[in-house]
């Protein structure tokens, strides 16, 4: 194994539940003119049809939100109602990183012998402040931040970094963007599943059909993997 | 030289111009609020403001924009207008790429005897896009999108490719992100200015004093002097 690379939100960290909350605070802020199903349906929507333009990361959620927020009223929203949600979603920017069990004992160990990446997708300085904040950096060698996370990415990033994929070992807990990606060019990946994954990250069945990887219940069960790495993953 | 690295926006194509244009168009949309020197300069604040937690690009900008409506208006600013204001910002995401002059015969030159790097600060989606867009991509070999540009990220970058400073070349038109942090790193830099530069970018003449590096007036006179590098930069 020549590079290990970490997913960083919901991976390292806890994530995705700060943005359910932002979400819930949006859905009563605008309880006056929409039921909460209907906003959530047309939010999500919104949010997959500015994925293309503006990505991923607390900007695009952002903006995403305010859009929800003027069509489902017709564009009676207030400016000033626009601005709470503009306050409540920079709940995005600065929340304190709370950091997953065992995250940091495992990356002391590993960082000794392996050279770490920390491969995330979203947005650039969304992403770069999680890392400061999280405290984690001086574990990692590398910093990857990408806007999507396919196979030509981590081709890419293999080429550019020398390693063979058989030498690469991704950690993370999207089946979509951490494992089958890894998988299907031929590296090796770990799967640890968070309590809460964004319905654009779930994927089908079958698309794992015939695929090969290992699950943990939490990262503190890396390390017992590393004593015989070549037969586990 | 190793490597040489190109600034975009307004190095590779045109850029400030479409910011400028749709700054204009925020104007007339808000026109009955809000005279436009007023506008201009709390926008130019909001913008600074927002720099720290939104990065540059696109959809800080249109964050920006949407603020400083809020505010100069008192949050009477419709939802409706705001949603105009989404639609105006819009521009920034896909207008079409125009190349500088002498763009491409220089880099189809250049690309066959040096390995070269686009280099450029903002947001990630935005920047891949622009790439994409320019038709250039083939001829770089390495693309680095980044937060800021200042002498760290200048070193963290060549420390990751192993490229001494002394065989680094940064082109570009910023003397504030292009030239004086690499300079100040040892490296070599050539400035071509372009007509508009956001205000952000400008720097004090004094910071300019004791620093060597080259001036041309369009790109392409770069490849005159490549003829004979080692003395004219």
């Amino acid at each position: 194994m020549k590079l290990i690379a970490f997913d960083a939100d919901d991976t390292l960290w806890v994530n995705e539940p700060t943005y359910v909350d932002v979400k819930k605070k949006l859905c009563e802020l605008l309880s006056r003119y929409v039921d909460r199903d209907t906003l959530t349906e047309q939010f999500y929507d919104a949010q997959i049809k500015n994925l293309h333009v503006f990505g991923y990361g607390a900007k695009s959620f952002i903006l995403s939100m305010i859009e929800t927020a003027i069509e489902l009223t017709n564009g009676a929203i207030t400016g000033a109602e626009i601005q709470e949600i503009i306050n409540i979603g920079r709940a995005l920017i600065d929340f304190p990183i709370d950091l997953l069990d065992g995250v940091r004992d495992v990356l002391e160990v590993l960082a000794k012998e392996f050279d770490l990446m920390v491969l995330t997708k979203g947005d650039l300085v969304d992403q770069e402040s999680k890392i400061a904040r999280s405290g984690l950096a001086p574990y990692f060698k590398y910093v990857e931040i990408v806007s999507e996370k396919n196979e030509q990415t981590y081709l890419h990033i293999l080429q550019k970094y020398q390693v063979q994929p058989a030498d690469f070992l991704m950690i993370g807990n999207s089946l979509k963007s951490d494992i089958l990606p890894v998988i299907n060019i031929g590296g090796r990946a770990i799967h640890i599943p968070y309590e809460v994954t964004w319905a654009h990250e779930h994927i089908a069945d079958e698309q794992l059909a015939g695929k090969s990887f290992t699950t943990l219940t939490g990262m503190s069960e890396l390390l017992g993997l590393f004593s015989n790495l070549n037969e586990v993953v």
